[in-house]
């Protein structure tokens, strides 16, 4: 088994000099522990928000190449400070930008994708007992610009790093303790999972926010990393995410969500002509309306003197595109000459994920159940392959949450 | 001639978004004037400061390299900044750490010394017509570990560039116009020179503080660089540093100087044995005490019976340094069992500098005789080949700085 092991720190956890030296003591325990350590830091607090500052002081739209070299500076402090809390804290700690670690990513500044990571100086270092310490969200191109990963860059930093070392693991340090099946702050029984599987948290993406952003998951998927979630504020075990082959047992359902911040869209009376759905979010995902369940019904419309086939298509996006749906929309029905729309903001979503679901039927009708049995409507269904989604009224949003939550075992019964 | 022009700015000169703004207008006016630009730019204004504050938050003794990996982010920050600013104002420009331009140094961090530029990357983009816009004060060892140059560092990287490139010239912005033939703020007759020699400017370090460190001037002579010192607050032409060969006339002397910060320190009654000044000074060395004027002495003392030679070593020092030295000669003649001690603060040195000397007898003579007809006691003197300094009473200090600036013809006429 290998003795590497990453260890990602974010902005909060290095907010300031008692915070790094925080950090340097909690490295120095796995240090000790006879570990090979590559720790990703991301920029201290506020700093990156400083420096967008500074950059609008000068331009409204300053060159993207610039920015990067712009912003890339804030890892670069807080992997330079680490490194000095390290060796005054007696562990011999060198500092890397992405660059010296030859990360190299494509020409896409603000946005780079890694695509490759020459792990020579980092086996290097390790083999002489020295900490690494590699500043994340960055890298450079072929030519040696630098780029910046864009959002949860550092988290792909470490997994990057994590999969071309072939470590143990990567253990990402936030603020909450793990996964929960739940959101704490509105179910009590909310448990914190030991594991869950990449498609999972991938799907559970809106209990991940804060947490891990989607772009490290599908890394870790792509190159089978286990990343390790864990507080920065104690030594508690977190959460695994694993491939869905090391789970230990496929639970039903892992975990259940709620979203209450979608609108539901009816468009009713649509001519029934092929290409007309895709004429429709075509449309939509010009201007980056984000959709997430679609459902559409059939019916007869009285046209004239003859009845007709006409079609119905709901579909949810955040209450913040409403109203440019509304526009796209509008400018549609006027060009088919036929539909009417209305919307809806008092809707919820409750969704239940869960891998076992693949190989075990009776999930959605048990949910179904569940919601019935307590007089809640279901307006609309979506369901995946590990993922079955509720449209309901948003005001019985938390009971559904609960109920589902308990039908599923998921309560902490201690 | 190379129509490459290297232009360096100052932490002042870039203190601020509109500073910035206004050196981006100075480089685009000679821009649009046809040149090809390199410009090196220091870190904004306290930065560095801030950054080693920073840094004694964490660490008493931080890690040379980690210190030089956290400085070099200053100049970074400035250079991206500039960048947008010129892209705002319309000119194509294009950031480098020194590393991406190859600033390769020895890996003597804190105060590394250049060894080679590689140009390949600038000549191309100053080909496209970019202005490329340079980190000072920083390079990268063999192995890629970023290292800063200590002080005085950008004006060495402008300087080196400028090598490199074979630029026409290397223009050095400060918040003065020029190098005066002496201290305007001492003598009301001082005036601009237009040029003066390498050799000079060394001679006259005490009138370039704040405006040239020597290791940019002494690179500068090694290369043949043409240095301009310029103001960047008007558009006025300012001093430039030249080889002695491109000196227009070789004028007697170029510049008086006086120094007041001085003590004189008099060793008497050496016994008179060979090694014993080197030991002395050697003593003195070694507590990094810097000596300026040296002067010896033979005399006969009475020794028991008979009357032996015995040397009188006198030296002027930092008074700052007064203490220091007297413990390391009281130890001295203790051992020596012979020496007595004094000091004298109350003393001033005037020097006056010249290519011109070398050629030219009776510039000495000249100093000698304006002193002495003005009852100017002179205690010590100490000549080079283009520098003759006295020591003085402190008292008659700024009237021998007149004197001699007046004797030598220097003063504005206008």
């Amino acid at each position: 088994m290998s003795k590497i092991l990453v260890q990602k720190f974010g902005g909060t956890s290095v907010g300031d000099p008692e915070r790094i030296k925080r950090v340097a003591a909690r490295i120095k325990s796995y240090y000790e522990k006879g570990y090979q350590l590559v720790v990703v830091v991301s920029a201290m607090g506020d700093t990156t928000d400083d420096l967008i500052e500074l950059a609008a002081k000068i331009s409204k739209n300053p060159p993207k190449r610039e920015m990067d070299m712009l912003l890339s500076t804030g890892e670069q402090i807080s992997i330079s400070l680490l490194a000095m809390a390290l060796a005054e804290t007696g562990v011999p700690a060198i500092s890397f930008t992405g660059g010296q670690v030859n990360i190299v990513t494509d020409g896409n500044f603000s946005n780079a994708r890694i695509e490759s990571i020459d792990t020579a100086r980092l086996t290097h270092e390790l083999s002489q007992n020295h900490v690494c310490i590699v500043a994340g969200f960055q890298g450079v191109d072929v030519q040696q610009n630098i780029t910046t990963l864009g959002r949860g860059g550092s988290d792909t930093t470490a997994v990057a790093l994590a999969a071309a070392l072939k470590a143990k693991e990567c253990e990402i340090y936030t603020d909450v303790d793990g996964v929960y099946t739940t959101d704490p702050n509105k179910v009590d029984g909310a448990r914190k999972l030991s594991q869950i599987s990449y498609d999972e948290m991938l799907e559970l993406a809106s209990l991940g926010a804060g947490v891990l952003h989607s772009r490290a998951v599908e890394f870790a998927k792509k190159y089978d990393v286990v990343i390790h979630v864990k507080s920065s504020f104690n030594y508690n075990e977190g959460t695994k995410i694993v491939s869905e082959n090391d789970m230990m047992e496929k639970i039903l359902v892992t975990g259940v969500t709620l979203k209450n911040d979608d609108a539901r869209v009816t468009v009713a009376d649509i001519p029934d002509k092929p290409g007309i759905a895709a004429e429709l979010f075509g449309a939509l995902a010009e201007k980056k309306i984000n959709i997430d369940v679609i459902v559409q019904s059939s019916g007869r419309a009285q046209k004239g003197s003859k009845e007709e086939k006409t079609n119905t298509i709901s579909f949810t996006t955040p209450v913040a595109s409403v109203s440019t749906a509304q526009e796209v929309l509008s400018a549609l029905t006027k060009k088919w000459g036929a539909g009417s729309i209305s919307t809806d903001e008092n809707i919820a979503i409750v969704s239940a994920v869960g891998i076992g679901m693949k190989s075990h039927t009776g999930v959605a009708a048990s949910m179904f159940k569940a919601l019935a049995d307590n007089n809640i409507n279901i307006e609309m269904i979506s369901t995946s392959e590990i993922k079955i989604s509720c449209v309901i009224a948003q005001e019985r949003g938390k009971d559904a949450l609960r109920l589902i939550h308990h039908v599923f075992g998921l309560d902490n019964v201690a």
